[in-house]
């Protein structure tokens, strides 16, 4: 059986990541979601183990020193993690592991799973990406101001990613990512075990 | 504007890649079909400019000449090849050009195509590939004979091929071909304009 590929859904914060995979979990729900671990407070309407595990520091801090996590980072004074083992379990078990993640974090996880596939959700502009950051509403001016320009210097680390989907409407975005997964599935060295196995029929 | 990609279909006779190709032009009629030239005579039903340009054996190598093959060989002792103009036309225009063509005509389309995307069609097993094979009926015995055991040496060139598709259902298998092109229009490197205009906003 073939090991499940890690799909790694990043971005600059604004892009629409987080509402593009909860469109891409509900089409096919084979794929599991990676559910990370932070140090924030949730926003409102957030759920423990659905959005995030919500860790104090102390707990996250003792989680690090045991080299539980796939990668951590802090960003904006925050801790955020992806718990190694759940994602590990599962691409054994031959699923598709989806993890949305920011993109310092999907750098260090290309250095643990280079055979991932790492898909950069952009805006459709700029300015559009400016709007959906003031929309959220829960983050001071100073916060908006720093994380548009954070989201305007990481465009740089789209070289570092397999493809790029931009997130003009939800519904195609989510088509067009389950259509990379299936692609991703098709691909020759994924597959050489098919080739031996139709060489000795 | 993109240029369009060159999608190779192929695979040994017998897998299925006609039938495939005409499922998935059927889904998506944006895609383009290259037509090929052969000297072999039409089997029943197949019509001149639709599954081939019938040409005879002087006109085919007059177009040899000339240089107007994107490749050509010869096979069973008939010529087959794909007229240049038509498939650079339409990248030019961004159209993306589908191409059935057999391994040894892939192999050299690979050569002044480098960045197409080569797909290999396998059927689901070399004793459903034979029944296959056998089931067509325009052949003779020695004929059939040659094309399987052709078919089996070819399976070694499924390392050269970006994608393995498997024909076990037609409408599956034209699922993951359009999937793979969705997923080739992502790629980052086909799309690197996309970022210079994020940037220049």
């Amino acid at each position: 059986m073939n090991k499940g590929i890690l799909i790694v859904i990043s971005g600059p914060s604004g892009a629409g990541k987080g509402t593009i995979c909860k469109e891409v979990l509900k089409r096919d729900p084979s794929l599991c979601l990676s559910v990370s671990a932070t140090t924030r407070k949730p926003r409102s309407g957030e759920k423990e183990g659905v959005n995030y595990y919500f860790l104090d520091k102390a707990e996250f801090e003792e989680m690090i020193k045991n080299d539980q996590f796939l990668e951590w980072a802090e960003v904006y004074g925050n801790y955020y993690g992806t718990p190694k083992s759940y994602v590990e379990e599962k691409l054994k078990e031959g699923r598709e592991v989806i993890l949305e993640i920011d993109i310092q974090g999907a750098m260090k996880a290309r250095e643990k799973f280079p055979d991932g596939v790492f898909i950069f959700i952009v805006p459709p502009s700029m300015d559009e990406l400016e709007k959906r950051i003031k929309g959220r509403a829960t983050e001071t001016d100073e916060e908006i101001k720093l994380r548009f320009s954070k989201a305007f210097s990481e465009l740089k680390y789209i070289t570092k990613y397999d493809y790029i989907v931009v997130n003009d409407a939800v519904s195609e975005a989510a088509q067009k990512v389950l259509a990379i997964i299936t692609a991703e599935k098709c691909k020759v060295e994924r597959n050489l075990d098919l080739y031996l196995r139709l060489e000795n029929v």
